[in-house]
């Protein structure tokens, strides 16, 4: 029985690439196999709770744009009864789009209680009917996820809060999302430390507070092996923003963060494009760097508009981008527990409920294109041919020696200087790669 | 017997903060103790040769403007006699400024030659020219370093080139360059990797890449050993510039890098404002942090310009910025090795000899403020003192307990849910301290 | 009769630099003469209403932090009462602080009716409370201004609106800020258009937008000549934020506004520290640029963190960079009509009644020292005697005549090929100067 | 006769999307008929004669990469023996690639002379040899310039200069290339100011330096027109770099800047997608923005890289971004005198003479997709027609009435009262839009 919140709309299709039907896809057809696996399971697709269902359209400079029927009147109180209907209509769109996965922090889908007990009550109330809609729907839990940084207690940082109560409020209530997101067999647990960081360094210790996060992430770790949870753990890496330093800087910075706390072989990390904008890197970037530091899982797929300094979480829409990206993630062997989260928002202006369906499609399609491409750039070795052989140089013993740990300054430098080396620099072709690429997107 | 490069200027001396002399100090008395030092002890100033000594005026739109005796005429070839009057005026400026130390590459200071052997033997030549120098003056050398990014041989890497024959030239060269460093008593060795990074992904294997430039650091810190030399290896980062991307990108990123290799404990870090600026972070930001994560060795003290996307590369000039600065670098304990080295340059347009004093006495000075304000701030416990109070909860052996590794999230949980616990926030008192520290600057 | 919300604070005096007490002046003393007026009329100091007394704390990751007695319960309503409440704290603050001034907006001063009509009353009604205050306080009005950018009906504009009804319900609004803005005897009436822009250019006509922004300032000059309003009409630039791009970006593009529709001798510019960084300039260029336009009114004195890309409207903290600003600021006549505003917000953890007190003591207290070490370059010609001997060479008659109008490229060109002319390049001496300034501040 | 820099290459041939043939278009056929005109006659390609012939390959941090047989050697002199070389080599690969036009400065195609008197000879014999060449080949003369930033008298300034003498010496050399201009038929002049702009405010008089600009801008324009030349008069705007602030900042700073001197209908503007990057504006925006205030002119096709803050001056690659870029170009009207020019540059590490092809081709292609994608979305509206739609309501006589001159904030106000106007908010349906893009690219 449908809500009715979107109307007539039936199940999106696939319709091939001369469709003008805006409420089809035109690339994403999850049965077409592309390297010899189904589209739908290398993009493993999962909407985000929270923007699509729970942002009401505000920004720092406006209110409520969004008049939703599962939003508390204005000056009204949220309830239950406005968190089922919540979940109907999203469990409707999941539905509609046919996507496999969602994601949701606990602030997503249940009113805050008066104590923690009664909020983690709520969950508990809440996934007992996610798991009766995901039953139906099929569709399944990507990732969980603990809320620690909207709500004011929350200001000064949850796991890296100077007050030691904080850190335990923080504790018990990421306990309480591990425990809900295993119970919906969750493929992983995600920690995003939006307030883990500071405003200024004049109130702040750093190294006291890295040290509480790494503890906390180690008990979070602990904690999985303990309850026999086997999804991955990831950490969401983002520069600033609310913060104006966030410890989780970007992946290289998370990498030396886990080696520091001996927990590289535990935990991987979740990528967002925007936030690797932020962060001055381009997003595939990223995944290249995860993918060589052996910490990739899984990505969240909304981009930043490249000339705003600030999380802009719009969907994605440029193919040549996605291509590339994609490019790395199938390089580095494609996801296993992670997917493709939309952890994007509507422009507050799109106030229509079909534009939460036209956002999803084109940002779905658009990963799909980029996803064909890359798998084609890959099976014809048009960037790893020229790759090989700009290295072929190294193949030589001579030149593996040097790496293997035998090599030194000293010999080297013989080397050198008794065969009159002059090393002569080769063309990087850099235009023709990228005129390469231009041939597949 | 002078140069005359300077005209008649004779040592820089102290004179006080009235002093409207441009060629006196008004803070930086060298004898003055600060904290039960010397600030000369403290601040440990070095000139870096080659902005002031070795560029020519040129940028990115425009070439030569300055026009000093010891550059090549126009069409003319660099000669080891104009590298000889070139050391005359720079020790004559280290002596008018007093300043204990300098710093250079082996391409400022000699001619190239045919071969990296001729490299090599005008580097030893001019070394013993220094040797004098040093001796004669009393300037000691804070650190040695390679050019391993002018040449067009290191276009595409010099440690993480795709040719085996550019890492060995590189390594060669390092070699040399440590080995003249070891012989000046050079108090650290940095290395700056300008083109270890990528232009494009396209044609990058990253994974090899960081590979090579790992076994390139090891192989340097176990030729540091094997020859006995006792200063610092210090690595500095930077984002981006020349390269679109740097592996040592920031602090954090280089400890993650060090621990790969596992050489946290045999690097450090030369921290520059400037490249943190462009890293996206302040630079009390980047010194804290390699405080946090014991890796802070020596910092490069020019600063970017705020609106400007590249390396401004300019002489300090805010008190209040050096203030915060110093406080982090007092904070841990002070330099041991390292120090202020001014790897600035004078804007294009300070065409006269004297221009290269004032940007640095002006820096020094600037720095001389800074620390003395940090200094009385520790002193007063202006900063520590609420820091202290914001954290105090921690001190309880509840809290305690929670950091030290027996702490669980079922305890944790059953404490907060027990009892009830609901954290309520302080204020971060923000202000509070940005007036507190405007007392002392 | 206090409302007690600040506890037991007395009026905050000058207790000059030694002073240690937080809620004292170490430089602001209000009746000091500087270069020949006393401080209090040279800064004009200004507090904004809404984000010291409507702003309740939130940004985009996180909720209300601040308790205030005059907020609304959480799902309560806003009510003239507590709109009243609000009113007494303010009036109180502004009176403890002795700033001579206060802006607000109207959706900051009263709640929301259910009709513009009833949005009016409840307007007129809060002024005549004002007025009360204002009576009793001595504390003036700087600037009124229309909140055109939160309501949802503003998401796409309010002038550049798509929909003519919108265009026409801010035209009445504006009116009606006008028109209380005249009766509390404001002198100037600013706008800022935070939605006059676009967040897509695909769904945006940026002509005919800009054509009608440019209509609707035209009717608000016209109106302020129909009823004898004597006060500046100001636009606030900035380039971004909330909107991708806004149309009145920084100075020099509101000048190409004004002249487009002929307004330039008509409105003047407010112009903010923090908008100024977002449009990738310096604050002291905003300043100069808009002195050299001949269009400059007032500042709003909140900065921006230099490492975050969204406005932070921060309270000012750098001695030396409130001096520049000064410094242009008097160089250019100093105030008018405008004035030093507080468009500053405290941290959202800054939580206690006292850090308000803190945060604008510490502004103003920064603005004073910034603007007394200006006077003292002016005074001194510090810096304008080097800028006259640069340009020295213009004084000539030959210089002259180039610029007069007369010359032409032929006899100018004449000119340098018969004589030979070659130019000999001179020194900037930007270290210099900025030694210089140094001295001062 | 050739060359033979190029080896065999023949003429570049429009060989259809399936080739993979690297010297062949797969998009750019000429002669192919979008729009009722020519590909040529719609994209009017421009090959920049400097970056792709002059620039050595350097950077900031490092030295020329490039070894071109018409480069001097290290430490020999340029002849103008060379610079016919280079034109012959340039004018080789024109025809290869088969682009209708050039564009030059004059310190590109001859050498320096010992007075300005021996710079303009060897500029008129070098033009000669052009004329001859272009005779022989077709190509034509896009545009024009001067270099006015490279040499050290320009390093504070040409026209804004504070010694006269540079701005005669820069009039004078600025006569001389618009006459060079003239004689060969071009079809437009360009001033692009790369030092009209500040380091320092410190030692600018700001004012005066923008009337300096003013005035030798007026006395271009008499001159075009005194001699009779028919070619458009082009700004080049740019924020910084070299300079800190540069005063064609972006094209609404221009637009100011020209009504000030009332020179809008004189001068036009060439922009460059990385220049309005740097300025903080997609592409798009600065021709939209162009289009509106009606001094759109021509364009420098040439991105920069989003994560870095310098001009990397690379070749287009990014067909969705071409798209919207030609659908602001056709939307007002396409170009007239002006075209697409690459002011590109090889990355460095791009040694081989089939680099620079494989730039142009790719660059060439990417433009054509960019092209006929814009084409057909404006042949089927699929932009236009959601737009027209948008604005609908502008249609009224009411609402044309607001804005036809005799609207007043009272009547307005009136109306909006009287009726009770409350405005609802309708989607932006930016999502679908996007879609829509996608479609046709």
């Amino acid at each position: 029985m449908s809500t009715g919140f979107f109307g007539d709309v039936a199940k999106i299709e696939f319709e091939g690439p001369d469709s003008t039907n805006p409420l089809a896809y035109r690339f994403y057809d999850k049965d077409e196999v592309v390297m010899g696996k189904r589209m739908e399971d290398h993009l493993r697709f999962s909407v985000a709770y929270w923007h699509s269902f729970a942002w009401p359209g505000g920004d720092p400079f406006g209110g409520q744009t969004f008049e939703r029927p599962w939003f508390p009147q204005a000056g009204g109180t949220d309830t239950m009864d406005l968190a089922r209907l919540k979940a109907d209509v999203a469990f409707e769109m999941f539905s509609a789009l046919g996507t496999p996965f969602f994601c949701f922090h606990d602030a997503d889908v249940r009113p805050e209680g008066e104590t923690l007990k009664e909020s983690i009550a709520r969950l508990d109330e809440i996934a007992d009917y996610f798991g009766g809609k995901m039953e139906e729907t099929g569709v399944k839990l990507l990732w969980g996820t603990a809320n620690l940084f909207s709500h004011r207690r929350y200001m000064a940082g949850a796991a890296t809060n100077p007050d030691p109560d904080v850190f335990a409020y923080a504790a018990a209530t990421v306990k309480s999302c591990i425990d809900v997101t295993k119970r919906l067999d969750g493929q992983n647990y995600v920690l995003w430390g939006g307030r883990e960081g500071y405003e200024t360094l004049l109130n702040t210790d750093l190294k006291r507070e890295m040290e509480q996060a790494g503890r906390f992430l180690a008990m979070v770790v602990d904690y999985k092996h303990k309850i026999g949870f086997e999804g991955t753990i990831l950490i969401e890496p983002k520069p600033q923003e609310p913060t104006k330093h966030q410890y989780d800087y970007d992946v290289a910075t998370v990498y030396g963060f886990l080696r520091k706390f001996g927990l590289e072989n535990e935990v991987k990390v979740n990528i967002e494009q925007g936030h690797a904008i932020l962060a001055g890197h381009s997003f595939e970037h990223e995944l290249a760097m995860a993918n060589a530091l052996g910490i990739f899982g899984s990505i969240d797929m909304n981009r930043n508009d490249y000339q705003s300094g600030w999380d802009t979480d719009q969907f994605p829409n440029n193919v040549p981008e996605m291509a590339l990206a994609f490019y790395q993630i199938l390089e580095g062997g494609g996801f296993t527990t992670g997917g493709t989260n939309f952890d994007a928002k509507l422009r507050r202006q799109s106030l229509d409920p079909q534009d939460l369906l036209h956002a999803h499609i084109g940002g779905m399609d658009c990963c799909a294109r980029g996803l064909k491409a890359a798998a084609r750039m890959i099976e014809d070795k048009a960037l790893s041919g020229p790759l090989e052989e700009r290295y072929a140089g190294w193949k030589s013993g001579e030149a593996k020696a040097m790496l293997s740990g035998n090599g030194t300054l000293e010999q080297i430098s013989e080397h050198v200087l008794s065969n009159g080396i002059e090393p002569q620099p080769k063309s990087g072709r850099q235009e023709y790669l990228e005129n390469i690429v231009n041939r597949y997107v």
